[in-house]
């Protein structure tokens, strides 16, 4: 499996000798670990090149993630600058482009504990929407570090609905300038990352008004603070918005804009132009808009499944380790995850990882191979890429977090402690259901997107019907049996069967959600009223089709690995399992029209114990072919040796609760104890 | 309903004014929220008694909780220890007692952010497990704060496991003292609360040792600080275990004992004795203190469960607050209570709120029922009750954690600011699924009751069954309807309906996971393997039971409500809408033995939206009930007035990241942004 040798390196004496325990589980190896790994990377070269860099980032002290736990917002904030800074002049010497493998594995070696991360959003804004003018003066500017960039959309009072923002940039025919400005206290900007401390300039969307006509959201660089002295320039109050949950480390903050002038230069003009007098003019239709948002939203689901995937590691290499109560009086204690109960917590959480890496290299294809049509106005696919980045975003980050959580809880007491790693793992993961588009609303447009597919199925029936389906519903017209043939447990551990079977009640509950619409409006409702009052069921809907496209995408993913039958074989439970955990989590679904009887659950449910058991035996091996680092992990008890009671101990010895004097106790604690001078 | 003044008492200039879109949900009041509340208080009295007590505490700044977002792990400490000193000067002031109501109220209205809370859980012990002349000694000088005590059981490498614990106690009859040892590095103390910084004295849970023979967990008082200047005793290291997920006001410390001498009387000697000479003496059973640990779980759930009523207060208010996208093209942005998706996720969350009340205050009304006649040794109760308060222990702590993390992400992006006061909320509850045992061992110990309870009417036949089953299972042999009767919607808001529909499943999956055990043994597994081999399924039964347990405790208060029918209406929707979501969250529970058909499933879902649409006209009235005043609350976004927007931004406006200098500027971002001179 290679030498797992980078990974033992926390300079722990203890980390020289691998815990027994754990030792023994990577002893009988069914596969190839490290082929393993190479996929997950897409291939050997990948594999040697992100170790080279983590081993560049590692030998580093400047990017040692170590204290983090112990650190204030405050700090964690100047850690993130910090670290961004040294990464920038690393870069330079190593010659690492903005866009480059290296840089991504940086990121990643970092568990993205880096400052300015809203600079890469106000680039790739730029790109989309700024003219050519536009994008050859601000990139390169951008580029060298010279203005540091945020994108300002989000405000007090508004999210997720543009058309509600409330920013409005008129223009100024007298001096040609923009006045931007927040009318009211809930149009201040808020939330916009590096926005609260560090950034000099702000993409800020902003309702368009000029020659008393509104003309919708568009968007201005306004410059914020001063290249000089870095205080925030006229009009402008600028702040951070506060303590998280999470991400101490990013500085999100508020932009309140009191009628601040910037020239006419500065609204980005490649779909819309303001001439001189005032004229507004329409360049284009704003499907390329459009289309960054999908490019954001799918280009999130690695970081987000990454987090998943670390949380598996740190809570399967715990459970080999603690031991606790016995499976029988006479033995000693057991390792937890010799438990029924936390392999049915966990295996299906590591399986999801795995599901939700192969979903999204397949979602990242499709938009490769889509993206240069849209770019050539073919924008056929636009609707169901758009439709699968919001359900696929709103799924894996929902997914993602409870995963984690169940891991962090898997782990008991320990998992609280933030030196399991656990709950900042959490924290963070669980800001992704709510970025980029809150979940119920992202599900809600998947769910829009079938049922007008649906719906032009029920129109148009004929021969070319097929085909004018975008494929990932193609589905919803296919031939489909009323009843599941299985007979045994067995029969569940075919992909067929079990794509066959999430495709069916995809379809039912897309079929129920049209239906229901049809029902309210043929007693008199309007389809918005009917849309309102159904949109309970639109969800289920939606989940069950996003279930059924993991499925699939990972069915596919295996039959890629003809060559590979070990790995082959070791994936194909991690599937079986992702298929059957879903089905037994919403048996309810399966069940209601029949397609499932009971004895069938009940079959489906032998089928998966069984599975537990094979996928326990795999399961560190399976952890280990993440390839996590210890110092990317940063867990007390998630470490490759296993040695995660000195580690707990050590750690906690550093905090700064033992190496401070106690605040409380000449003000308090020794007044209490002596108001009664004590006899014992 | 009575004067809601002191709910609107932040100091804010702004609260003056109620919000009018929170005044117009308050116009129209379908019944008397006084009477709601004071029938959650346990009368009129007890509601005035708590405002007094809120207003005494409110109008001392020594008290106020404002500044708490802002504040280091070391503040938090010393603030709640600070609070925990003016609060026992206050109540020697006033004459409340330690177990008074008022001290009670206190204690909630600092949403208990005090200090030395482990006194009372030693006390507790001390008065179980100690000898009278060992109460007499040392219950005073807790009283007096003469010394402070935690309690001090889990290990490093040990938990829920109680044998499993490694600290020991040797008894040196030469000496007549106890020595008590770490042996190992796992059998550190780990996670005692006030252990960290402050406790004078641990009550340590070690392995009995004497005369050589190993005598199991016994309980030994052990100071560990010096009395005069707090340093550590000779033999013992102590201090922080480091940051947490949340609860930073604890001191959550180790304990590691070096063969520390404590004499002879300092273990607990109620139920065993050690003599002069080292003979073992067991004085009667272990089952009292059994008991303690049945009242610590039962008295918790007010406590989790004010939890999650907090969580909606603030949620449910943000939500008629904030407005966000149109029901339809004409009207302008509507408020988001009013979208189905988001009274999907709050509302059921305020019926669980409402529930768990009323089943907490059932529990402890049975608790203190069987209470005197377990002290006169008459355990026939016992195992009914541990049972009770093992599986809804575990169901309340679960169900506030999920439903408090739902209200949370209800406020979209301001959910994660501190300042909503949601994100300390939630961790902290979550700390409750895995303190007082972990919550799937929990389960699994009700199941263990179930699957016995059943097997007891297996064996036993006869006329006298019925009366042989704990009151909480008879229904495992009363007769049942094989198929739900209901034919309309409207049938499903019947409680004999949806109670009769719990107890069918639940008593189905307990058959079941007898059938799976018995199945098991009949293929030649041992009984313990057969019941390892089963858990999944004994943790569904276990939990298909508490909910059976909360709609009948539900139902069963509200027959109690004959002379409030307007009250009583109101709460009754809120016991369907639980009944209805639990059964439409688990309807492959309901489907897999045809009990319900899918058309009726449907017919549940139709009840359960237009229940939703009743419960929403409601929403307001029913979180003001609570009656929490808005310091306890401490939400910029659940104030009484809904101003919410004002009190985010002033609140921001206060945290450190703006009003300290940024540390990052000088040592980072200048230099990177001149590096190269900007020409901008």
């Amino acid at each position: 499996m290679g030498s797992p040798v980078h990974r033992v390196s926390m300079g722990d004496t203890w980390s020289r000798q691998v815990h027994p325990d754990i030792e023994s589980e990577r002893y009988k190896q069914t596969f190839d670990v490290e082929r393993l790994t190479n996929i997950l990377d897409g291939g050997a070269q990948d594999t040697a090149l992100r170790r080279k860099v983590e081993s560049i980032i590692h030998s580093d002290p400047e990017f040692s993630l170590k204290d983090n736990y112990f650190l204030t917002q405050s700090e964690c904030y100047e850690a993130a600058v910090e670290k961004k800074f040294h990464l920038q002049m690393l870069a330079q010497r190593q010659g690492w482009a903005e866009d480059s493998r290296e840089a991504y594995y940086a990121y990643r070696t970092l568990s993205g504990s880096l400052g300015f991360s809203l600079q890469h959003i106000f680039l790739k804004a730029l790109r989309s929407l700024g003219s050519e003018e536009q994008i050859a003066k601000w990139v390169p500017v951008c580029n060298k570090f010279q203005i540091i960039g945020t994108y300002a959309q989000t405000e007090l009072g508004h999210g997720t609905y543009l058309q509600g923002l409330e920013t409005e940039a008129t223009y100024d025919a007298a001096t040609q300038e923009f006045v931007v400005h927040s009318p009211t206290m809930t149009a201040i900007k808020w939330w916009p990352g590096d926005l609260g401390r560090s950034a000099t300039h702000a993409l800020v969307q902003a309702q368009l008004i000029c020659s008393g006509a509104r003309q919708g959201i568009h968007a201005f660089i306004v410059p914020i603070r001063s290249l000089q002295d870095h205080t925030p320039l006229p009009g402008i109050t600028v702040g951070d918005i506060g303590p998280k949950m999470g991400l101490d480390h990013v500085d999100n903050g508020f932009l309140q804009l009191d009628h601040v002038r910037v020239p006419r230069e500065n609204m980005l003009s490649r779909f819309a132009q303001v001439l001189p007098d005032g004229t507004y003019i329409k360049l284009g239709t704003a499907q390329s808009n459009y289309l960054s948002m999908v490019v954001t939203r799918v280009e999130l689901l690695p970081g987000i499944t990454a987090e998943l995937q670390k949380a598996c590691v740190i809570a399967i290499r715990y459970s080999i380790i603690r031991h606790q109560s016995r499976l029988r009086p006479s033995e000693p204690e057991a390792k937890i995850l010799d438990y029924q109960t936390q392999q049915q917590t966990l295996l299906p959480q590591l399986a999801t990882a795995y599901a939700f890496h192969f979903l999204a290299r397949s979602l990242l294809e499709f938009l490769h191979d889509s993206h240069d049509a849209i770019l050539d106005r073919d924008f056929s696919l636009l609707p169901e890429l758009h439709a699968l980045s919001a359900g696929l975003k709103a799924m894996v980050s929902d997914f993602c977090t409870y995963g984690a959580e169940l891991c962090r809880r898997a782990c008991g007491g320990h998992g609280y402690s933030k030196l399991s790693g656990l709950p900042s793992l959490v924290t963070k993961v669980t800001a992704s259901c709510t970025f980029e588009g809150e979940n119920t609303v992202l599900y809600l447009q998947m769910a829009r997107f079938l049922v007008k597919s649906y719906q032009r199925t029920q129109v148009s029936l004929g021969p070319t019907l097929q085909r004018s389906l975008p494929q990932s519903v193609a589905y919803l017209t296919a031939p489909d049996l009323a009843r599941c043939p299985a007979q045994r447990a067995a029969d569940f551990l075919h992909p067929e069967l079990y794509t066959m079977a999430w495709a069916h009640v995809a379809a039912r509950l897309t079929k129920d959600s049209v239906h229901h619409i049809q029902t309210l409006m043929r007693s008199g409702a309007d389809e918005h009223e009917a849309w309102n009052r159904t949109t309970v069921i639109h969800l289920q809907a939606a989940k069950a089709h996003c279930y059924y496209v993991t499925v699939k995408s990972f069915t596919e993913a295996l039959e890629k690995l003809e060559s590979e039958p070990a790995v082959r074989q070791v994936l194909r439970r991690l599937c079986d399992l992702y298929a059957l955990h879903g089905i037994l989590t919403n048996t309810g679904d399966f069940l209601h029209d029949g397609f499932l009887s009971g004895a069938q659950v009940d079959m489906a449910r032998t089928a998966y114990l069984d599975l537990l058991l094979l996928v326990r035996k795999d399961a560190i091996l399976l952890t280990d072919a993440f390839d996590f680092t210890d110092q990317c992990l940063n867990s007390a008890l998630g470490c490759y040796d296993g040695n995660v009671y000195e580690r707990l101990f050590d750690w906690a010895q550093k905090s700064p609760s033992n190496t401070q004097e106690n605040p409380a106790y000449e003000k308090y604690i020794r007044p209490l104890l002596q108001s009664c001078r004590s006899k014992l």
